[in-house]
């Protein structure tokens, strides 16, 4: 059982086994790499400046950058190296950098997190059997929900990396054209349909060259970390645009991510067996050990003037298709990857309507209004309402969470 | 009529009117911003070097970089400074540059290009009416060809900015999933469909913030050029994974784009009057004056040692939806553009079976085999083919080419 010098709360998402990466701005100062802890940012420019990277093959100018980019391209053994030294300088046992705490170490309050790595491309993956299972009996009914090739490949698409923000951002409700049923021709107005999407992303570290592919058991040396994901989507923009090439601007009006990105390593005391796959997947997505991680999932709204009310409760080892296969499958055509590439879930529903990972699933298609705590109803989103998102493992004591990410709805420009 | 101190050959696509920019390399120096004039690339570092920019706000480093980024960053009024004193400096009757020839031009036989832009995000619009519908009456009859938002919207879907290169690149054939109609799985193997599609393509200069939209009448401020784009398909993959979310590895594995951008200033001469859209479109998307341009298109299939065949002859002005629809339509919800994002058109196709731009079209599904100058059939490309797209717009005697796009097919590896 290891325990800081720094004092944690029992129930802080940022551990000592956790040490998540990001990028923070205090006051006019550049951006600089920090790393979570208890309710600090630990500077690793300044922990690098001090000489404790010494003996790493790293440049420290990597962690004084606007991204983690930098840093993630320095690949995985150079990850591990920094994340053995920083659990090291930061064991209670160990005296070496506790002399320079006020040097190294800002309050997470004084600083302002940035969005943590540049989106080269980023990929929305559908891999929740649940949530194909809600949307395709909505959309075609029960008999046709999930589509022939659902269960052989896990289903994505490409979405738009510029408007990926970082939590905290505020989002305009979008407009749109809209085609109300009864109409002939689409009108175009502010979206009535905004909900969120429950995911989690993960974030690639090391590039493959056009051609090259991974194998599921390869996979995870590409994974730098994950982060909490909001896949906004306008429900009724998305249902008018989206045949036959898929969603563009029901979604592409904005997505959020969380500041901290959770190192692979982490998560390794949360990992599950996965669902069964039947029918059996082709050679190239079959893999082995656990690949599944059990993280506690949640979204709450929250008014504004009011207290938040949780309005679902879910967990990635729910998800059908892994980080393995989604990768596999995504360079089995020689796709080539880079660092900074952010590869979504897609909503993360289980079972339970208390599960559902979007308000089309919570309230069936808008016809069952969810109440909040101050008597409000909702269908969709109204303006001025926040959606968080959080999400955290727990172990034997041990707690490895994402922190959040929230957006505030602004009503339509 | 301007003419050149420099020889250019009447056929020659890089006329001084033109002056498309591109991103070359000569042995083994840095990469550098170039114009393509005659058979020469114009150093446009070296003409800043000697001074020759001094009074356009411009730092030159902009010209000595990896990609054309940083130079289109600068803007508008730049680029039509940049372009006024190169075609002064040009000019037959102008004798300041000419005593620098030999330092500043370099023969294009010596040069290496470069992908010319660093892509951020890649949209593929699918603005050919008549592509659209042959697409729709193949996969879904003639009845439902095209789909009820077609005429409404211009139609997109996000693209892999990553697998985008550069002219003269190779392309292996993809593997994937595939699913015979008549059997009961998929199977994993190189397609027996791959496709080109013939393509235009617009680069973004200007930025916008997310929440912010562009009119019609604004939108040609943020296009910096065009160029030929060939939309490598792998028509059975893509069949078989495109529902319920679009295209993703039937397309992902390559796309190919020619390596001079062409201005937008340079078009200016072909400019003529777009198809006549009925039912008229929302406010958001109308639009006043002449959007289209008629520019010739052709694609060449060459088999390995063989002479090429011509197998289509299209043209872009049979696009449906022009450039600022599009771009009004992208950004509509607020969706943020950055400087190196690429818009391409989706194939153009024209009326008559000569004008298809598609395998898919040209052989209706694979159904016609066309013969190529060899006596070969061809219903999809054969490993060894190069594909070669090109373009260009003749008025009065004055040409405005786009060089060439070209692709060979590898095996699958």
């Amino acid at each position: 059982m290891l325990t800081s010098w720094i004092d944690i709360k029992p129930d802080s998402d940022f551990s000592i086994y956790n040490l998540p990466y990001g990028v923070f701005k205090k006051s006019s100062e550049n951006p600089r790499v920090g790393v979570a802890i208890g309710n600090y940012v630990l500077d690793l420019y300044a922990v690098g400046a001090l000489g404790f990277f010494q003996d790493i093959a790293l440049d420290i100018s990597a962690f004084q950058q606007r991204y983690l980019n930098d840093f993630m391209r320095l690949g995985k053994p150079v990850w591990k190296q920094v994340r053995q030294k920083l659990i090291q300088l930061l064991d209670i046992n160990n005296e070496m950098l506790q002399p320079y705490a006020s040097q190294v170490l800002v309050p997470i309050s004084e600083v302002t997190m940035q969005l943590p790595v540049q989106v080269g491309d980023y990929t929305d993956f559908y891999s929740s059997e649940e949530h194909a299972t809600h949307v395709g009996t909505m959309f075609r009914g029960a008999e046709n929900a999930l589509m022939p090739n659902w269960k052989h490949l896990p289903v994505a698409y490409h979405g738009r990396a510029s408007s990926i923000a970082v939590s905290g951002t505020n989002i305009h409700r979008p407009k749109g054209q809209i085609k109300p049923d009864d109409a002939i021709s689409p009108v175009f107005a502010p979206t009535q349909a905004l909900d969120f999407e429950l995911e989690m992303a993960f974030v690639i570290g090391k590039e493959t060259a056009l051609g090259q592919t991974i194998t599921t058991q390869e996979a995870e040396n590409y994974i730098f970390g994950y982060c909490l994901f909001n896949d906004w989507s306008a429900r009724d923009i998305q249902k008018w645009e989206y045949v036959p090439l898929g969603p563009f601007l029901g979604k592409n009006f904005g997505s959020s991510m969380s500041p901290w990105i959770v190192p692979l390593e982490a998560l390794e005391p949360f990992r599950v067996q996965g669902p069964e796959q039947k029918p059996s997947v082709l050679p190239y997505l079959q893999y082995t050990g656990q690949r599944n991680f059990d993280l506690t999932l949640e979204v709450a709204i929250q008014p504004q003037g009011k207290k938040e009310t949780i309005v679902t409760q879910s967990n990635s080892k729910y998800l059908y298709w892994n980080s393995g296969q989604q990768l596999a499958h995504h360079t089995s055509n020689g796709c080539n990857i880079k660092a900074g590439d952010v590869m979504a879930s897609g909503t993360i529903s289980g079972k339970s309507p208390e599960s559902f990972g979007s308000m089309l699933e919570l309230t069936w298609g808008g016809k069952n209004a969810v109440q909040l705590e101050d008597g409000s109803m909702r269908t969709y989103l109204e303006d001025y309402d926040t959606v968080i998102i959080r999400g955290y493992g727990e172990r034997n004591g041990t707690r490895v969470g994402f922190g959040e990410v929230s957006g505030k709805i602004l009503p339509a420009s």
